[in-house]
Order: C-alpha cells, then sequence, then structure tokens
C-alpha cells in the first residue's frame, strides 16, 4: 500500500489512539475532516488549543473549569457542606444531569490501585479531610468496583473522628434490569441492603 | 444540569458532530483530550491545521495529497493507461491495501444524485473523459447502489466512441454494502473478475 499523505497517516494515527475509536474509524473521521470547510477545521483545533489553555482544576472541587472556584462552588444556592466525591471529572454531569441534587462535589481523580503503589498520592484525599472539616454529610459516588471499595475504605478511616455523617450511593438492581440476567455480586448487594418497605 | 466549562461544552458539541460519534462518546472523548499531555494536544491541533493548509487535490486524479501529482501518479512503476474510477478518496487505501492493483486512479467526488439536480457539475467527470484519451481501461469501482449504476451509465454513454476498454469490479459485493467495509478477499476477487461494459 503506497501512503498518499504523511499528514493523513498522521491524524489517522492520532484518532486511533482516543478510546473507542479504531483504526477503520480513524481513516474514515480523516476523509470526513478533509471534506470539512476551513470555519470547522479552525474551530475545532482552537477548541483542542482552548482546552489545554484556558480548562484549570477548580481549587475547592478539583473539577476542571474555566473560572476558579468553578461555577458549582461559586453558587451560593448549592449546598457547601454536602459534599458527592466522585472519581473523575467525567462523573459530574452525570450526577448533575438527574437534576436533583444540590450540594457540591469532590473529584479524587482515580481510585487506590494495589498494583499501582504510588496512585495514591495523586488522588486529592488530603484535600477532601481538609474540606470534611467543614461538612455535614459527604456521600461517597465511586465505581462498585473493588478500587472503588478500597479507596472508600480508606477515606472513611481518616474522617471516623469527624462529627459529619459519611454516606455511599446505593448499590442493587438498575431500574429497567432483570433478576435473570443480573451478575451474582450485584444480585447479592441488593439483597443485603434491602430496604424496609413499611 | 449546570455547564461546568463553555469550552467543554464546544468541544463536545465539534465531536458528536462527526460520523459515528454521538453525544456521550462525544463527552468521554472531551475528558479524556483534558488528561492528555499539552504535546498530544498540540499535535493534534496541529495535524488539524495541516489538513487544511498541505493537503490539496491531485491535479490528475484529484485525490488528497501533499504533492502534486501525488505519489501514486508520479509512481513511474503504475500503469498509467490504466485507470480506476472510484467515488471517494477514502476508497483509494482500500484498494491500495490489495497489494496488487498497478494501475492509477480516478476520483470523482461523488455520484449522480438524481434528487440533488447540481451534483454533476461537482463530480470529476470531464476530467475523467479528458484522462480517458490516452487510456487503455478504465475500471468502475463505484459502491454498488443506484447512484453508482447511474454515474457508471452517465460515463460509459461519453466514452462509447473511445477505443479504450471499460471494465467494472464484479459485482461479488452485496448490494447495499459499502467498500469501506468489505473484506480484502472479496475486492480482490471483485477487481480480478471485473467484467466489460461494452
Amino acid at each position: 500500500m503506497q501512503p498518499t499523505s504523511l499528514t493523513i497517516e498522521k491524524m489517522i494515527e492520532i484518532l486511533s489512539s482516543l478510546p473507542t475509536i479504531g483504526k477503520k474509524s480513524a481513516q474514515r473521521l480523516t476523509f470526513f475532516l478533509l471534506k470539512q470547510p476551513e470555519e470547522f477545521i479552525q474551530k475545532f483545533a482552537d477548541t483542542l488549543y482552548d482546552l489545554k489553555k484556558k480548562i484549570k482544576l477548580c481549587s475547592i472541587c478539583y473539577n476542571f473549569t474555566e473560572q476558579d472556584p468553578c461555577p458549582i462552588c461559586s453558587n451560593s444556592r448549592r449546598l457547601r457542606d454536602l459534599i458527592c466525591v466522585v472519581e473523575q471529572p467525567d462523573d459530574v454531569p452525570i450526577i448533575e444531569k438527574t437534576n436533583e441534587y444540590k450540594g457540591v462535589y469532590h473529584i479524587l481523580h482515580g481510585t487506590i490501585d494495589h498494583f499501582e503503589g504510588n496512585s495514591i498520592n495523586n488522588l486529592k484525599i488530603p484535600e477532601l479531610v481538609e474540606r470534611a472539616k467543614s461538612a455535614k454529610e459527604i456521600i461517597f459516588a465511586l465505581n462498585p468496583s473493588v478500587e472503588g471499595e478500597v479507596t472508600i475504605h480508606y477515606i472513611v478511616n481518616l474522617l471516623r473522628n469527624y462529627p459529619i455523617k459519611l454516606t455511599r450511593i446505593a448499590r442493587g438492581l438498575p431500574i429497567g434490569s432483570e433478576i435473570q440476567f443480573v451478575d451474582d455480586a450485584t444480585l447479592l448487594n441488593a439483597i443485603e441492603n434491602r430496604t424496609e418497605i413499611k
């Protein structure tokens, strides 16, 4: 095969290094981009630059933001003593979309991974412990995984003498799922965490 | 839901305007990009600019290229009197990948679409007719669709008095499929079993 252009090859290589984009999709996207007007490409490239230039971490919750503190932390109608702890910035819009949560967030930027010894130093755990001093409740909304469990356990231990409420989001059957197709661990958890009906 | 950053919203909007990328994937990709080092973003944005700045259409075959004529047209080992006609530049690497085709290409940049009256003026058909004067054989490798058929019929009619061989790749391709997604063996077979149109 004769490569027709190094720039095209480079674009395909970059796109296929992104998650969920394979070689074939990357090729398709590249040819799509080649057919777009100058303005679209300009806007795309400018926005990429802006991502790195304008977006910082909020100094309170460590979410990605353009202004510091971020819009959520600086919103006076949000309950600042109710903190929802999540693994990644991506988790925030998912919870925001429910339009029900009125507290603020704390982004850990990962979980404790036993196979990567130094990862704990990159997590915003000391910052959470500091914020916990002025909190009433901390809700853990980490992914239901071994790493998530270890991380919750570790933080709860650090906060055990704080006069605050520590909660976690419920683990159970997703709405619309069927008992037939739910895995053992989920089902076991759902039975253990059964709630009273009356 | 509280948007945390206009730049992030803009990036999500741009990415979800690309083919095969939905809103959720776009969000995921944006957060992935936010976590990448400066150099990656720089390379991505630079390559995007290069796509528009460096890539032109080859003045012979109308493929995307950085040099004119393109590497295929300027390769002295390719048979210049054997021209394979394709719809889009994306189709060229697919045929090149078979490593069997030794001729050159002609990219039409679309097909005749009866529902879009003016589309025929955007196709590189006069340019193909001109090239046909010095060709021995023209192989049509258009997608097996109504538009593909109409386009072949239209061009064959223009070339009916030329002393050249006009062939098409075998219609072993399932109707409704796209050249982009056909496996190499099928494609190779289709090229080998090309049939004469006149």
